[in-house]
């Protein structure tokens, strides 16, 4: 666990998978072609807290919708690709214009689409119900399934690894 | 227990967080934009039978959407405020006007923004999947989950401690 | 349970509440102030085999909402009452329209509204997650929850009471 | 077991049902009438992995809705059956039409309609929540879920059978 805390503490930059990951891996479709994600509440506080310590943060995802546009764009996340079947290339290039080494970021995903990039990061993050496979290559289990707080529990961890949490924390205890 | 019935006893006003609380965190997106919101049938009966009793019921909440107006309007909720990243200062213009005492309102939240609000009530509750420092903050916490029952049970704990519970009840046995 | 064997093979006409009978309780709403609700599958399948058996089948609702017309004439559902806030007297009505005795009307509830109905019939039923002023008054309580197979659960307790359930299911094995 | 991975070893073709399987039962009705349903990211990625090795998918469903095209049509399945109250008849117009016999077809389904297909092919699979009919007469039960991962378990299943699910996997390890 130090060691883990340890890569934690070197964090810059969190990527996240967004089906499994930001909602429960549940695609919401209708009969008229839109899409409906579901995501949640108290992940999107925790993703505004960790940023507002300096650590960015981006999404990579296979899928391309709308919904996942509006989402990020009210969390304020610049970084966001869509439609990347394969995430390592827009990954690679998206660090390399962040002047950023493998070891100051964090990826958070749930299945094996995920696994090109994850195992190559300095800090390889699973959701609790991800795929056996990408549990077996991560770092570090998040206490909560994705879409049920797996993100909020990464930006918890990775703000006590920065010590920057009671700081976070504090601030709604004055 | 009995220091918290006696709280609760003296309950004039309840205010609830929206997300978290009277749902279960969850943030349904589509793709045009809209937002959607899944509210639990039970608790909006106890909301009513709570209000029948003569408690009022207020929501703060730090989203905007029209889903939560149109919901408050059919519960016959007034005091309805959105868009509230603070939520004290408004808190604290409301309980002014209806001139109450702190020991006269109820707090409901689930997350750390709701801390500040929580902190000051005469009765501070937490759901019961609330995030752990607010629990650790709460006089009571919920059985039931944020959108699944925890709003029903504020009501009737209310009720039960004012002395109102069998008489709401009653009515469906006669 | 010989007893309320006996009680349901009488049964002629089953009443179903909607929210969180035939569906979770969840009552999702969109922005443009819109209605959804989420029925079963499995459900629907155990409504139109206990129909075939000559049962009827009704609702009544406290709500008011269209999706509800939608997925009762897919059932073909005639007997549907909404907007009731008082189900009593349209429950009445409807049972001395169809000249049946209370030991013929089954009623499938989850919240104390429903008492007033539940009380008076032959089969009294509350889904697994009823309120537990409900569950203390019906004769019968579904192994399932409300949304996730209870109005199942109903038809097949009453066509096995009936002895037509091996006929029904038996139907899907030549 | 032995037995089990010989009969999954033979299959060409896998038939889904929709409700129930590749969802949770859920079906999500809205006031003007559209139909919903939530499909799952990660069976999704699992019928696009086994679709790769050769083997053909096809879905049979009672219900018709717009919905179950675009997911489909998404997740390149051709071969698309809705409104069948009946499923042996198109099952076998199917399985002709591809030249294939039943030891070279799974099915999986939840409910007792799927059971005069279920009950001829080579490998019949009930998910884990299926009505306990239709897993009485199953060789195989995923240890999922329907909608929360039962489709993806089939995948694997039949890969690993099949001698090709390392090859899948592998390909994100390099």
């Amino acid at each position: 666990m130090k060691d883990i805390l340890d890569k934690a503490a070197q964090i810059k930059l969190v990527v996240f998978d967004v089906d499994g990951v930001l909602t429960d891996g549940s695609l919401y479709l209708a009969d008229d072609g839109q899409e409906y994600k579901a995501f949640n509440s108290r992940d999107g506080h925790g993703m505004k807290m960790l940023q507002a310590t300096g650590v960015e943060l981006a999404v990579i995802t296979g899928r391309t919708s709308k919904v996942v546009e509006h989402r990020m764009a009210s969390l304020g996340i610049e970084h966001v690709f869509q439609g990347q079947r394969h995430k390592l290339p827009v990954f690679e290039t998206l660090i390399a214009g962040l002047k950023l080494r493998m070891e100051q970021v964090a990826f958070v995903g749930d299945d094996v689409v995920d696994l090109p990039v994850l195992r190559r990061v300095g800090l390889a993050i699973a959701v609790q119900d991800a795929h056996p496979l990408v549990k077996s290559h991560a770092h570090w289990q998040t206490p909560s399934n994705g879409g049920r707080g797996a993100a909020r529990d990464v930006c918890e961890f990775i703000m006590q690894a920065q010590g920057n949490l009671d700081a976070q924390l504090g601030a709604y205890l004055l």
